[in-house]
This record gives C-alpha cells, sequence and structure tokens, in this order.
C-alpha cells in the first residue's frame, strides 16, 4: 500500500511544512513583519548588550550581564526558526475546537526556545534580588515545566480537551513562577538593597507573562476568539519586544550603574553558600 | 512520484499517531488505567507536596523540598503526554527482534521525561547526603545519558543489535549512578547525619531503578517475554508509583519533621564551596 | 487524497530513513570507516580514563574528571545514532545551493549531541582555570546557542539564505567562546597556578574547534566544495579525536599528576563563591 517512495518520504514531511510556511509568511506582511521585526529588534540589542556591559567585571554582575545577554540571542534564534519555517507546522484541530478539522498554522518554536529565554530572565532577576538557591532552582525548573507543557498543548491534536489539560498544567507552573516573584523574591530584593529596580522590573515581568497564556486562549490554538494567524503572531511578538528586549535593557542600564550594589554579596545566600549544588 | 497532497502529509504523521494511539488507549482497560492511575497519584502527590512544604525555610531543606516538588510535576506531564498519545509511537521492530515486522506501541515520551525527572531525585538525594558538586554533577550527568540512550534504544528501527548496543551505553551510565549510590554517598550522608534516612530512600530507589532495565528486557521493546503493550505498562507505571511519589513522601516528611539537621552545612562540602561551577 | 495507510505512514518516515542510512553506510567504506573508528576510540577513552582517575579524591579535582569523563561517553553514543541512522537524514537542498534538489545525508545527530559534549570541554577547562562563575556560565550557555543553530543551519530546507543565517548566528555564538577562551580565561588560569596546561588546551581547543565551521562551509552542507560525504564525516571525525579523546587525555594526565594545584580554590572565584546560582 505504499504508494510514495522511501526518499520521497524521508525528507518530504520536513520540507513541503517548511516551504508552505516561508510561501505563506512571505505573502502576508502582517504575519511576516511580526517576525521581522523582532529579528531586527533582537540584533540590535545584541550589539547594544556587549556595548553597555563592557565595563561590567565583578562576578555576580557579570552573570546578571550574561544572562541578560543570553536573552536576544535566543530570540534571534527563535526568530529566524519561525521565518524560515523550521519551527512552524500545520496542526489539524481536533473535534470539539472552533477550527474543528482545519489546518491551523502553529509557531511550536515560541514555546521550545521559550523554556531558554524565560530561564535568563528569571536568572538575572533572581541574581539581581539574591535569592537563594533552592528558591531560584525551582522558579526555573517550574519554568521549563511551564514552557515544555505548554508546548505539548500546542501539539496535541487527537483531543481538545488534552489541549486544554496541558494549558492547565502549564498555568500550574506558571502559579510557582508567580508566586516566588510576588512574594518571595521581594523580600531578597529588599534585603539586597536592589528592591528598586526589582519591584519594576518584576512589575514589567508579572503583567507581560501573563498576556502569554491570555493570547494562547484567545488564539488560533485555543477559543479561536481571534482567528488571525497574523494578529496573533503580533499579540506574541509585540510580549516578547517588551519582555524581552525592553526589560533587558533597564536592567543591564541599571547594573551597569550601579556595579557596587551587586559586587557585594547579601546576607540571603551567605547561609546557602557552602552546600552542595546542580 | 508524490501521491499525498502537501497539507495532508505535513500534519499526517503527527496526527495519525496521536489518533491512533488515542483510541487504542481508549479500548484497552489495562493500558488505560496504567496511564490514569499515575495522572491522579501525581494531582494527589503536588497538592499534598506543597502542603508538606509550607513551613520550609533554610536554603538547603527548601532545595529539597523544590526538587522533590518538581518530580511529581515532570511525571503528571509525561502521563497526560502518553494518555493523548503525544508521546507514544508505532514502531516496526527490525529483523532478528521477535516480534520482528510488526508495529509495536512505544512509549518513547516515558524515557524523554525520565531525563527530567530522574536528575530531580538524585539532585534530592544528593543534598540530603550533602555530597560535593563534583560527585553530584557526574551522577546527574551520567543519568541524563542514561535516559537519553535509553530513548535511542526505543526508537532504533534498523538493526536489532543496535538496539542492544544503546541498551548497553544506557546500562554503563547507570552502573556509575548505582556505584555513587551505593559506595560513595553514604560516607557523605554519615558525616552529614543523614544516614538514617538516606540509607532507606538508597535501598528504595537501587531496587527499584533496577527493574527499569528489567521490564525493558523482558517486554515488547526487549526480548519480548511480556508481549502486552499494557503489562510491560504496568511495570513502569508500578515502579513509578513507588520510585517517586512514595519516595518523594518518605522524604519530604523527613525533611519536615528534621530540618534543622539539612539546614547545618556539613564539612564535606564546604571545601569546594568556593570553586567555580556550571 | 491520502493514498497510504495510517500505519504505513506512522512509522515509516522514521523507518525509511534509519534503513536507507544504514544500508548507504554499511555499503560505503570511507562513511562507515568515519564512524567506527570514533565507538572504538571513544569506547577505549571511558575505560581509559576511569582507570586514571581512580585516585582522585578532592571537589573541585573531581569536578575535572566527571566532565572530562563525560566527553567519551556522550561521544559514543552520537556515533552510535550516526552509525544506526537514528540521528542522520536526507535534506533536499534549496535552490541556490550547489547541490540544489538532490538529498544530501545531513548528520544533524553532530550538532546534537555537540550541544552536550561541548559544554562538558568548556566546563573542565573553566574549572581548571578556576574561572568565575559569571563567565562560566556565559560562555556555556553561548557555546550551546552555537550548537542549536549550527543544528537549525543544517535543517533549513526551505531557502538557501536562511542556511547561511543561521550559520552566521552560530559564528556570532562561537566567537563569544573564543573571546573568553583567548582573552580572559588565561588571566584567571595564570592566577590559579594552572596556566601551562591551560595554555596547551587552550592552543589545541581554539585550533580544532575552528576547523569545524570551515568543514561546514566547504563541505556537501554548506558550498560543497568537498561533494563526498565520506570525507566531510571523515573531517569531522579527524577534529573530533583531537578535540575530544586526546584533549581529555592530555587534561586528565595533568590533573591526576597535579591533584593539589587544583584543589585549592583561588582567589578568583571566592569573591564569587557566596553568591545564588543555577
Amino acid at each position: 500500500m505504499r504508494m510514495i517512495g522511501p526518499e520521497q518520504l524521508d525528507s518530504a514531511v520536513l520540507q513541503l511544512t517548511q516551504s508552505d510556511v516561508l510561501s505563506q509568511v512571505q505573502n502576508d506582511v502582517l504575519l511576516s513583519s511580526s517576525l521581522w521585526v523582532n529579528i531586527a529588534l533582537a540584533g540590535l540589542s545584541i550589539l547594544l548588550f556587549v556595548y553597555m556591559g563592557r565595563n561590567i567585571t565583578s562576578g555576580r554582575a557579570r552573570l546578571i550581564w550574561g544572562a541578560t545577554l543570553m536573552i536576544p540571542l535566543v530570540s534571534i534564534s527563535s526568530y529566524l526558526g519561525l521565518a524560515s519555517g523550521l519551527t512552524v507546522g500545520f496542526i489539524e484541530m481536533p473535534a470539539g475546537h472552533a477550527l474543528a478539522g482545519q489546518e491551523v498554522m502553529s509557531q511550536w518554536g515560541r514555546y521550545l526556545t521559550w523554556a531558554l529565554s524565560t530561564p535568563m530572565i528569571l536568572l538575572a532577576l533572581g541574581v539581581l534580588a539574591d535569592v537563594d538557591r533552592g528558591s531560584l532552582f525551582t522558579v526555573i525548573a517550574a519554568d521549563i515545566g511551564m514552557c515544555v507543557t505548554g508546548l505539548g498543548a500546542a501539539l496535541i491534536t487527537s483531543s481538545y480537551l488534552f489541549r486544554w489539560a496541558f494549558y492547565i498544567i502549564s498555568c500550574t507552573f506558571f502559579v510557582v513562577v508567580l508566586f516566588a516573584l510576588l512574594f518571595e523574591w521581594p523580600v531578597s530584593a529588599a534585603a539586597a538593597g536592589t528592591d528598586d529596580i526589582f519591584s519594576t522590573l518584576r512589575l514589567l515581568t508579572v503583567v507581560l507573562w501573563i498576556g502569554y497564556p491570555v493570547i494562547w486562549a484567545a488564539g488560533v490554538e485555543g477559543f479561536a476568539l481571534i482567528q488571525s494567524v497574523g494578529l496573533t503572531s503580533w499579540g506574541y511578538s509585540g510580549l516578547d519586544i517588551l519582555a524581552k528586549y525592553a526589560f533587558s535593557f533597564l536592567l543591564l542600564r541599571w547594573v551597569a550603574d550601579n556595579e557596587p550594589t551587586v559586587s557585594s554579596p547579601a546576607s540571603n545566600t551567605a547561609e546557602s553558600g557552602a552546600v552542595a549544588d546542580d
């Protein structure tokens, strides 16, 4: 019953999707601009951040700088993956979904690369607030869990209920992250003398990050209230611009201006400084 | 020679497998129950562990708690992936295998998610025993190697010999883990004053973990002595219940009752506390 | 329009590629030898390194030994994946490429496993030079970015330009790694008293690592100046032999002979020893 030859099939799956996506992106200005704006801004951010961090020397400040620099580097790779069609697929929605039976473009690469970029944001915030290692570890692990189960929600085609089951698990991980950001880390930041900048960045992060699951639920992959792939893509892209490049810029400008404050370790981590770590 | 259209092929592979698995799971009570029992128990464990850890405050104890809480969170995601068909595939066994030429259901998602959950178990054990960083790092790296090469063994369809070659490499990684658990970490645990609970958890872990490669060898993916997919799945699920939720419960109950013992860093790690780490 | 049945398609993609590759490898002595020589050398290295490290006890020296031991363990898994066809695919080159429209064998598993093995090399070098945590973290994150975007470059079939866009991003990450190896880490190594062996290993690493992107550009996946898959594969395999096993052997022999030098933490990291880490 095999009607296509091995060589065709081998590469067909990978290639047809890529070519389809590439031409669909090129013919859709809204979708196309949502990707290329981020590629341009991520590229500029990389150059700017290298320049801004040129005089940072102390260990803890350099760790914040290194984590911050990774954010636009991961982001530019992510958006090149989307624009080339490598990390985008067409998913047939299951029965029960508003677009059931239709092929919907899923930018699944976003969820995958968030699992690399969002831990950098949390690492930078955590080191800034000088939180203890146990808290930092738990929050980053929960954050990765949030992204990976979000990827699961996006890729499930067998059942509408399972899509939302993964969505709920992903939000549960998110609640762990939110709880730490809102109630635990501010205490550490106050003790470390970084509470001013931490409060600003925390507010930015909490408000913007809540936007991602809202877009998922409203967009083509969730309830499909917004049925435009380009508009959904711009939703994520807009959040990325603020939560990644604007966030990083504010953080890095502060660190460059206040290096002595983050050079002296605070009391909070001294206690855990001698235990084994991963 | 291409007989199917691009759009069909694009999503066909992902979707057909998912739907096939979903219906096969739903029609097989043994298989179905092996997955849903774990989803229920993992969910209950998450709620219970959050409650049990509510009063833990010190850095090292919180790190153990955080790592322990991740175990059922990764597990519930893993089992939802299996139950939805997302991380399950049909593998045609190569010549030489007892079921050569037949399509066998492979729950490959198990091996992938073990690469996330088993490091948490080792991290919790290692911090409990207050082992030095070099040992903890090597053991966790070997553990991830064990899971990834186990995934390789499961996915190889080209050659029966290569399946067992990957199995042997995976077991070699496992021997590194076993060696540390049996001969190195007990010494650290004795110095840290946590040897009572460590001995219990170590025995539980060593005995149960040996069960996984035994089931692989006996089950449909290995020698196929047990040819029922449901029975093989229950083998893994039963081990998971004991090695994950029961293990975590015992560990967390002890940490909650003995927080002062794990709050004071022992001599073992003080030495390595000032060197660079990843 | 679906002309092939679900069960066929499900497993067809995975299996046809694996079988194709396996038979193509077995019929090509040049290609075959490039893989099996590494499997043999990695296996011997594992046994040798376990033996060489049997007397290493101090925390920092054991961490170097553990990281070094992982290098051939990851490598043997990588080459078994290539030899079995599991991590190899046929990619149809896009318009603009010298082999446009032709199916080219891509050993994409190399890029994936480099993301696991090269961080071990950098970790070993960084701990040897006693660099601070911020630098080590940034360099390893950049190194993983280099490998993952290299994987992207290899897998893109939709556009010739995008292949080179990913290549350039990958090289940008590489420049971060090179900069640290050439200008930052030597200062730390001098302070730590390990500059003799560090200089040797750094030279070896810098020269050999530059070879990888050169081979990519010259080989079948880039400008296709070398059109033989076997020759391209031998290029990578030869570099791996020197950059992985010879490198590890030199490092481990020195550590075994000079354990006291790496047992005492140097001033460089004492400062960062009390801050929060990942």
